[in-house]
Formats: structure tokens, sequence, C-alpha cells
């Protein structure tokens, strides 16, 4: 990476973004990170206030998402609530700024722009997410189930980008995967790749599973679905928002069933750091051409 | 499976025989558990006392190992101590008796043979708790590195059956595996399987690693060599008795290192058990011809 | 697979057709092949005329594609040219008649619709063959390169389909693999999956390469590029029409250059005329519906 | 690679020893080529007669059998025979000799000791030619079945270093793997790798195959076996001297058989000829050592 700008500041954040400035640091940049005062010290990295770090730096990178419901920067490490103040906003003006979910960021202040970018909206950040999730779901499954994945009978259901990856995942450990899906190329694929397909709305046909992994954001695993595919199963739902499974249905039914959002930062908070890093680099490298 | 015998008591262990039993009851036969008193109920299967257990069944399964160092069967899930007394040795006589290191029983009782078989001595055993040590390996690598396995910089120690499934997985996840080993010829299949050769006495050469599996059972991982290549790695080390790593040295450095041992019982019961059952089989198989 | 339509006609085509007809006979249908009056006999297969064949079935199949640059079905199987006269298109009338690019059938008779069906259409058609596109490749590169994969310098260029199966193929085989392509999400997919990446436009800044595989239906395999990386490799240009290769320039160089179109009719006749089978019965079933 | 020695040269054989001289000069050694007279030129190594090539070098490199059957030393490439003449004995003494099968060459002439090494006798040679073996069998497969190995229905007898590759490569292509063993831990390792595992002596019970691979030098696939699960299969026959295969009943039954052997030198000679030099390396550095 040659990038013209030398100096970033972390503004808010978790151990995601900490492992973002570890990263950046180790790649020869001036860091310096706002808003972690919790933090005693980090070896070639700063530690300030979000004004100064704003000040100092001429990439400021915000955390996601870049401001929560009650309008302020996500701060676990900070004491203090970190708002987006007048000051801030002066320091971080006619700078390039990187966060997640701009558009929070668009309505509560117009004036940052024009050089602000939303990282989380880029595919390739959404890719390799994709794999650090499969990763962290893999892990919850392991922890719940009481057999191997060699051997265990798994479902997946949908063939996005988690999908895809489980599906690889799984079957390289010799897991006996069946992937569901609704598209009939998707479900070629799918059996090309080594598993066993099965549509949509076919799933009441086949199981019980040992494990099972959605990926869909619709409540597809039912009552009645889950009492015929998953009652012996480990039930790990990476579908955002409400999930799609029927909690109170599987409550009733005994089954194990997590609930697992946000997995990279929390799973693989290196990793997660260095994807928002490396995609903010691609995004600088393009405005340079 | 076919055997002309129809009835098999567990007496003893823990929830690897359970799931011995679920398995054996599953497959049609008649099972009774002896040294289970803190389970209620099992579906299928009859709880009794150990010497009742032995005298309603043809077969008898002991765990791993069959005694331990107070020569007491070991019973976690029974209040009182489980002793191999007169009226037990008696029960068992005559009958099909499977054990894990038979040569403690052996010393203490000699008349319980000519039917008495070590599960733990046959290969095929060892080969599928191999997969299942590895997979535990990599539940607990997970939980402890901070990024993905996906990139993670990796070696494996040892080319035996732990190493080989650790390559497998690792390479198939998508690490940057490194794997030690002596012979020219495992150097050759290791390079030829995906994953970088190391000699054993070039450990030092290469490295750092993100995370490190010992399967030697020698002090390999020396103070010198951990400094070298560990510092910031965290070291899963998988080798009986003593382990492979300088403890003391990988505390004082500050290295997370865990010795992990009898995996497959541990992370996997359900699976641990199935191999015991299936071992059994193959020998019941291999008598019958 | 369960279809109301009991009887197929398979009118014109070549190997790939025929075993079509073998797998529709196999799963228990009436088959008729018309067209192919140099095949002696095939077992539960009636073979007459073209005209014969279309009156005698429910459903008609024509092959990819369906008429040729001179408005011939085509046939090399047959003795005598099949045009589509009247008293063949009034011998399919009002039946399900499915082909490959129908468009061509369109123009020259309007008459046959509304059930003239294109299976070379379909996406599940296109991802079946580019699997089997691959492996043809893949012995096309077997054959004219004197080592093994295994350990060979590999670039694929292209992440579409056929990109994607052959950077599976070539890892799992154990090939040093590098992918071309433009999208930074693209990217990422083929770095986590376990290859190299390289940009379209920075293609010249690796290589050389033992084996080079053209995807990209562009004149990306320029003078200066073939000499610059593919100097000793073996070229598969798998790209339709002109092909991705300055073919000219690589004559120049002695470059090993194999352009190779339908591969899988060529290389796999039997798996293609399952695909042709299977894609049928998509669209059939999706009637029914 | 560093070895003390500066020149070798290549006396005998075929494009193996042709590549294994490119692959040595390469690496930056003098490389003299004797007997190869109907090679004009090469870049970079010198073309001369067997007795001056072992006159000019330190190191002297026979072909694999170092003598054929008639006491000469093969040589393709060469109008004349090459005799072990005593002139040729001469020049070679007390060099470091390494060549293929050594005992034809000690019982002919035991003045060239006490540095004669066999390449094919290590360990690393057998593991790296398997691969190349497997390889090339694929290749002979492709060439021969109508179908995709994607699918295909294939049979690997026997689970030696052969076996196992073939093993690795054909379940990554997606082919529904079936592998033969005695050993109940081969047996274990084969399902625990993704493959399905069949008793030798129950071979009969499973099938019919698509695709049979043969490792095991015996008489196994017999025509009563041959009937039951290759009737419609590509055979390639891979044990050496006689083979595996009743080969006059495939013939009657018309089953489509190839007796493949000496694969790596055919179907990659370039890659044999780098393992020949590998092994060499090896043999040098130990004895370095």
């Amino acid at each position: 990476m040659n990038t013209s700008y030398g100096s970033f500041a972390i503004i808010g954040g978790d151990k995601r973004q900490l492992f973002c400035a570890r990263s950046l640091s180790d790649d020869g940049y001036a860091v310096t990170l706002g808003g972690f005062d919790s933090i005693a010290r980090m070896k070639n990295v700063e530690i300030t206030t979000p004004f100064e770090a704003a000040l100092m730096s001429e990439v400021i990178i915000l955390p996601l998402p870049c401001l929560d419901s009650k309008g302020l920067i996500p701060a676990p490490f900070c004491r203090e609530n970190i708002t987006l103040s007048d000051d801030l906003i002066t320091a971080m003006k006619g700078k390039k700024i990187f966060c997640g979910m701009k558009q929070r960021l668009e309505s509560s202040c117009s004036l940052l722009t024009p050089y602000l970018y939303d990282y989380y909206e880029r595919e390739e950040f959404a890719v390799c997410n994709a794999v650090a999730t499969a990763e962290g779901a893999l892990e919850i499954a392991m922890r719940n189930f009481e057999g191997t994945i060699n051997g265990a009978k798994c479902l997946v259901t949908g063939f996005g980008r988690i999908g895809k990856s489980l599906m690889k995942i799984l079957t390289s450990l010799g897991a006996d995967v069946t992937v569901s899906a609704r598209k009939p190329s998707d479900l070629a694929w799918i059996e090309l790749m080594g598993a066993k397909a099965v549509r949509t709305d076919e799933l009441y046909k086949e199981g019980p599973y040992d494990i099972i992994f959605n990926t869909v954001p619709a409540h597809i695993l039912s009552c009645v679905l889950l009492a015929k595919i998953a009652l012996h199963a480990v039930v790990v739902d990476l579908a955002s928002g409400e999930g799609g499974v029927d909690k109170y249905a599987a409550e009733r039914l005994g089954i194990t069933h997590i609930h697992a959002l946000s997995l990279p930062g929390k799973a693989a908070p290196k990793t997660a750091g260095e994807i928002v890093k490396n995609t903010i680099y691609h995004i600088l490298e393009e405005d340079d051409r």
C-alpha cells in the first residue's frame, strides 16, 4: 500500500478498531486514538481526546456504526460519552472520514462532506466479514455440539456469502452438509461443490440434523420445521435483526439455540480490524487513481 | 453390524461411555449401565449396580483407563467408589470384557481372561481419536486466538496421526500452515499436501507464528525457541504426559499456553463414545470370523 | 423426477444428445431418436426419422444450437441434412420443444410456440457446464504440460463461473494458483479461497507461469503480456468467439496455445447430455407448479 | 541447497533425466550430458560422450534403472549402445554415483563403491512419484471416460502412497470415491478423509463403478469381480509387473482397460526429473552432515 496520507485518527470503537489501529501503525503510519481513555498505552500509538486526534490526523476512522441510537459515537473503551460536538466537527472538516453506516452521519452533519466514505457499504468488506462470520459460527457450533464436525449432519440455510463460506468450511472438515437455496443455479453449484442441495420450500423433507446454521433473515425455521428437523440439533442463527428462528418455539422444544450477531468483531477482532484497514486502503487507492 | 451378542453392560466411565451406551442402544442392543447412579434415567437403557449390570450382560465395557491409580474403576457419575470386588469379578467371569489399558486389569485379576480386549490398543481407535483431537485443538485455538484461522500463520509440530489431521483441517480452512517433521519422506508429503515443511532441527529458522500446535511428546518448544517463534502465539500443547512446551518459560514470556489432554472425551464425547463402540464392533467381528 | 410427460424425441445432435437419450431412457421414459441413421441400434431406444420421432413423442429435444448457420438442424450422425420442413413443423406443433438458442428457431418459424423452451439460457445449465469445461481444460493442460499440476504455477484469468471452477480444481490439486479479476470483492474471495489474486490491469507484474487458462472473451493476452508471463507456458484459451489470446503473437513466440471451445460436449459428452436432461426436467417441474 | 559439489554428469536416460539436467543447471551447477547425441544442444549444458562427461564431473547420475536387462545403460536419446566399459568405470571411479536400482550395478562392477547411492530406494522419491503417478492416472481416466470426474463413481483399490494420492485428488474434484483396504485403521482413515471405505474382501458388494484405479500388485480384479463391478468402467491399472487386472477377462468383457506403468516419467517428465534432483540433493546434504 502506497498512500500519500501519513496520519490516521481512530475515534471511538471497540477491540476491532484497536486492532485496526495496531495494523495501521505496523504498516508505518502515524496513528492517534481518540476515545480510548481506559487504554493506558499502546506501542507506537498516541492516545488522546477525540478532538485532538482529529486535529492531528489527515484521515479519520469512525466505528461501525458511526453513531448509535442516541446519536453518540460508540466508545466502549471511553468513560465518557463521545458526542459529535461542533469542535469535533470543525476538527474533522475537510479531512477524509471513513465510517460504517455513513447515512447516520450525513443526516446529523452535512458539513463533513465531500470526503465521507462508508467502508461498510463495500462489497469486499462484506465478503471478508462473511468468512470471519462463518468461522465464528463454526466455533459456536463446536462449543455446543457434543460430537465432532467430521461426520456431523449439518444444514446451512441460504447460499449468500456466509452460506457459501460455511459450506466450504464444513465440507472440508468432513461434515455431511446440506445447503438450502431457491434458485436452480444455486442448487446446481451446491451439488457441484460437494454438498447436498435442498430447495428452501422442501426443507421439511430432509433431516433431522445435528447442527443447523441459519443465514436467512426470514422466519423460515418455524415451530413445525424445528420440531421436524432440529429437535436434537444445535441451532446457530446468523441472520441479522430478529433472526430466522422461532425463538419461543425453540425454547419450548428444548432446542439449543444461539443467536449470534456481529461475530467478526467478537470472535476475531484482529482480523475484523484488518478488514477495516484493508477496505480503507482500497478506497484510498481508488481515489488516488 | 451383526453380532451374535445381544446385551452390553457399561460399567463406569464418563460422558463418553454414556454416549457409547446411547449408540449401542440405538443400534438395537440391550444396554445396562452400572456405576452411573447420579443419572436418573436414560431412554431404553437400564441403570443399576455394576454387579447387576455385569450379571445381566454378555459383553462388559469398562472405561479408559479401566482402573485409576488407586485401583478403582473411574466413575465420575457414581457417588460411591467402584472397586473390582470379588463379586464383580465373578459376575464378569467368562464374558467378553472390553476396556482401555488392559494391562492394569491383568495385573490385578488374572481370572478374567481369556476374553479380555483392549480397544485403546487398536490402531483404528487411535486414528479416529486423532481427528477428534485435532478438532478439539482447533476449537481451543479459535477461542484463544483473536483473528481468524483463515490467513493465520500456524505451526504443527510432528507428522503423526494428530499432526496429519491438523494439517488437513488447517490448510482447508485457509491457514498458512507449516508442519515440522524429521524424515525426508514426511517432509515431501507435507509439501505435496499443500503445507510448508520444516525440519524439526530447523524450527528456529521460521516463524514467528500466530498459533502453534505441539504434538511431539518431547521438550522441543524450549525457552529459546518459544522466544523466537511463539512470542505472540497461542500455543496448544497436545502431547501427553508433561507435554512438549517449557511451561515455566511460556509463563515468564507471557505466552498463552494451553495443555489440552484427553480432548476427544472432553470436546466431543458423543463421537468419542461412538469410536469406542465401533472399535468394539470391529473386534467382535474379527473374533467371529 | 416426476413428470406427466412420458415420451421424448431427440432430433439431431451429437454424442451429447445421444447420452441425453440414454439417460432419459434409463429414467424410464420412452425415447425416440430422429436424425441418427448412422447409429445401428441403441438399447430400449427407437431410431427413426425426425418426422416420425416428433410425431410419436410428447416432448421434442433439439440440439445446441438448434439450427446451424445454414438453417439446418445439426446432425453429425445423420447422412442427410435435416431441414425444418413443413412436415416436421406440423409434427412438432403444440408439443413442448426444448432447444439451445431458441431465437434461431423463433425467427424461422413462429408456429411452434407457445411451448418453446431454451435450456441454453438457463443459469443452472451454464453452471454445470462450467465445471465440465474446467475439467476439460485441466485435461488439456495435463496433456500438454510436461510437469505435474501439483506445484505448477497457474494463472486463471477471469472469475466467472469457469474461472471459479478452475480455481477450485487447481488449488485442490496443489497448484500455485493466481486468479485475475477486476472487482475488489472478487479479489477478496480469491484470496480467502486460497489462491493469489491479481488485478487484471496488473497482470504484467506477476509471472511467468507454467500454465495459463484464459476465460475472458477479450484480447487481454496481448503480444507484450504473452512475452512477459507466458513464454514457457501452456496457454489454454476457453473464451468463446475469437478467444482472448493474440494467436499470431503466440505462434511467433513459440508458445503452446490451445483454443478449446465446446469442451463439455467434447471432453465429457455423457455429463453434458445429463446436464441437458436435468435442465429440461427443471423446466418441466417449474411448468407443472 | 548448498552442496560443495559443483559439477554433475547425466549419463543415459530419457526425458526425465534431461529435465533433471535442466533443473540442476538452473540451480547454477555445471552439467554435462553423456549419451544424448540425438540432442543437438541445450542451453548452458555441455553434450559429450559418457566417458568425457564422467571424467569432467564430480557427481555422476545414471538413469532408473541404471542397467537394462542386457546390461546396457538405457539411453533412448543415443544412437549407440552405452556399455559399462572399463574406460567408463575408470572415469567414474571414486566419484559420487547416483542411480536407480543400484544392485544391478553392484553385481556387475564392485569397483565403483563406496560412493554408490540409489535414489530409487529413498522413501521421499517414492512419495513424490506417487503424486505424479496419481495425476498421470487421472489424465488417463479423463481421456477415456466420457463423463466428468465430478460426480463419477470411482474405486481406488489399495491405500498405499498412490491410493492415498488418488483418493485426495478424486475427492477434491467432487467424485464419489470408494477406496478399498484391509486394515481397520486404513478403513477408518479413508472414511475420515471423506471417501467411502470398503474391505478388499468385500469389493464385490459395492459398485458398479464408472472408473476403477487399481494400485494393488495382485490379481484382485478377477473375471468375476470385473463382470460385477467394472462392466461399464474405465479401468486404469497402476500395479507394477503383471498388474492386478485379469487382462484376458477384461478384453472378453469389452472393458476399457489401460495398464499404465512408469507414469511419472511419461506424463510429467519435468516433475519426475526434479524429483530425481531433489532426492540427490537430500542424499548429498545428509552425507555432508
